[in-house]
């Protein structure tokens, strides 16, 4: 796949997952929104391999979604936090969630909730624009008309 | 990548991912919500080699996002239908073309709109439950209090 290719075409689909597309990304994003910061908390949460991890911990601070900060002069320590970008991301994820919970909940699954009360949270799209909801609204990518 | 133990965990984002988390996967999707369906029509509009694109087809049909019809007895042909599930993926894509078109939405960039009226459409979230927006909210994936 050329990914350069997809991140700069006319897609914004196609743009988003050129940079966010694959599902160690995604897991690391994931972690990232539960507080995690540190390479050490990402291998071990998601028993991935430290080269791999690496190449998605550099993947998405190019991308622009974690940036990488140094917490630690000596010894040199790095840490990777979500930017605004990233957290943007956050909400897609939730929905990729509620999604597989609808259609592949069977046996012990958890669920997305309120950190504060702990009630259940069930993300849903609606059109910011208008205010209504998606469902059953056709819709296609193409150039709005003036 | 353990993928059938990521398909069947706690954890509902990573069973969402283990079944569409990958770009390939999520450009069809995409593409058969532009209405194709057959295998021809993708392997020209992704640019794929066809044993990818075989691949692909087939993992999307056992997760059960895709259904393979015969159309055609004589030569047998098959063609590839979006299922409900299927279906409900879409707004996922459409979020994330979002999320690209305003975090790296430079240059000539395709936009999501309503295909009956042309206008534009920009997909936000909120909770299903409370009706409240996403935003701000501390959300986290565990068990909902009882």
């Amino acid at each position: 796949m050329d990914t350069e290719q997809l991140s700069m075409g006319n897609c914004p689909v196609g743009r988003g997952l050129a940079r966010v597309g694959d599902t160690w990304s995604a897991l690391v994003l994931r972690d990232a929104s539960f507080g995690m910061t540190k390479f050490e908390q990402f291998r071990v949460s998601l028993g991935i391999s430290p080269n791999i991890l690496t190449a998605r911990l550099k993947a998405l601070t190019q991308a622009g979604l974690l940036e990488k900060r140094r917490y630690s002069q000596h010894p040199p320590r790095d840490e990777y936090v979500l930017t605004q970008s990233g957290r943007d991301f956050i909400p897609v994820l939730h929905m990729i969630g509620c999604w597989a919970s609808k259609h592949h909940g069977e046996g012990l699954v958890n669920r997305l909730i309120d950190a504060t009360t702990g009630v259940e949270v069930k993300v849903t799209f609606i059109d910011e624009i208008s205010g209504q909801p998606l469902e059953n609204r056709p819709l296609k990518i193409g150039s709005p008309q003036a």
